[in-house]
């Protein structure tokens, strides 16, 4: 009988991250409501889910925004309710690659696309740390220009867990927040059987993000009210043995999708 | 081919429930993190999570309590990693069973103890709207007596869904906080497919619990530090195809647990 290495969760390494509950995360978030810089957080703290497989923290990082901006998958979960989870967003790329290699950036902008949001990716070369700040900062208070409410927008990073201190390597998680004091920003980490959801400080972040980079994930146009299908995908992948309603079908897989061309 | 019918989320209704993400919600949650009534929220926020079948309320409320007080499972969850999630509960009763007709309170209360933690248990029947509200009180204010600080006791309740008008019957959450201004608690709702989490009236929320009632849940003797086995279970049921520390065996399920009796 071989013995198995196992872990009960890791340290954040206390030189990078301040967990979400300790002391001093309930200061630096009790500040940072005080400022409104938290725009984000409320939406996204309802939707706050652990990623169900090691190599799914991209499409644990997608379903939360998808369920905070309250977007209808138009496909039924399970019993009668419709929702986001991540095996539902089996898409442009099989599930059981995803769960062997996980998704990359361009990936998830297009299972973002998909699944009916907007989705502007921000490659890490091309992003200067005060860019990025003034990203985190728009996000954070809300000044999303036409793009609606507080809640109408959401920044998904795509980094190197090494470049904060932390085991492991390239991982998604969304950012629910900033404090403009310290220059941190709150990153509610989707491996929770891992590490807490933790404050880390916006340069180092960004660091992590450089051979990676961040998407900026708003509701499609059709997304939101409207009388047409809430989805970006016109009847292709994505609505695999549903009609444009819903509604399951008998019918195949069909491959391709319109909106994302694979 | 059958129509069938199918839901994107419920409204709560708005004489009982404020959601949590709501002007309004955002508004009573500043209040009370202000008023140090937010207790639970922390540890709490942190293991938010979806009820992965119907029937799984109670599994899920419990999840979130036993991950909030960072008891070891000292089992395997995935990968390498040790992690409480529903279909680990296999335990005192069949999951199968619980995915037909859910959990007691007194099955919940099993479980738990089972599991690592103490659990007490107020019927309905034997509680009056003021002792429920100083426990409230005293839990989202941290006075524990000796059990220790403000994360190391969690209200869980059992309550109809009926008599906050919202639909459904018989289900489980837990309570992260309380606001004294308008005697409101809050629910975050394990069924976020359907309602998101919110704050109800303490004294509707008693009435819900007429013929349930609540568990009072905090870490076992033994599930916190300390050299021996976290799990209250002496090595029957819940050490399923484990050792005592937590190694994989290839062993046969033992039905009997010497904690629970069953």
């Amino acid at each position: 009988m071989a013995e198995e290495v196992s872990y009960h969760r890791r340290h954040l390494p206390e030189e990078t991250c301040v967990s979400f509950s300790s002391a001093q995360g309930v200061i630096i978030f009790k500040r940072a409501l005080r400022a409104n810089t938290m725009g984000p957080y409320f939406a996204l703290a309802e939707q706050f889910t652990t990623q169900a497989e090691p190599a799914y923290c991209g499409l644990a990082t997608l379903v939360m925004v998808l369920n905070a901006m309250a977007i209808d998958p138009k496909r039924v979960w399970k019993g009668v309710w419709r929702w986001f989870s991540e095996e539902l967003l089996s898409c442009c790329k099989d599930i059981e690659e995803v769960k062997k290699e996980g998704i990359s950036l361009a990936e998830f902008a297009r299972l973002a696309r998909c699944n009916g949001a907007a989705c502007d990716v921000v490659s890490g070369e091309d992003s200067a740390v005060d860019e990025f700040r003034e990203a985190v900062l728009a996000n954070a208070t809300g000044r999303h220009g036409d793009r609606g409410g507080p809640c109408c927008e959401y920044i998904c990073c795509n980094y190197d867990r090494r470049a904060l201190g932390q085991t492991g390597q390239g991982h998604f998680s969304p950012i629910a927040g900033y404090d403009e004091v310290e220059d941190l920003v709150l990153v509610l980490d989707v491996a929770r059987f891992k590490y807490p959801p933790h404050w880390v400080r916006l340069a180092d972040l960004h660091l992590a993000m450089a051979e990676r980079g961040y998407a900026l994930v708003s509701p499609g146009v059709d997304a939101v009210g409207g009388g047409g299908p809430a989805l970006g995908c016109e009847g292709g992948c994505l609505l695999e043995g549903y009609d444009r309603e819903g509604r399951r079908l008998g019918g195949h897989h069909k491959k391709s999708c319109a909106r994302c061309g694979r």
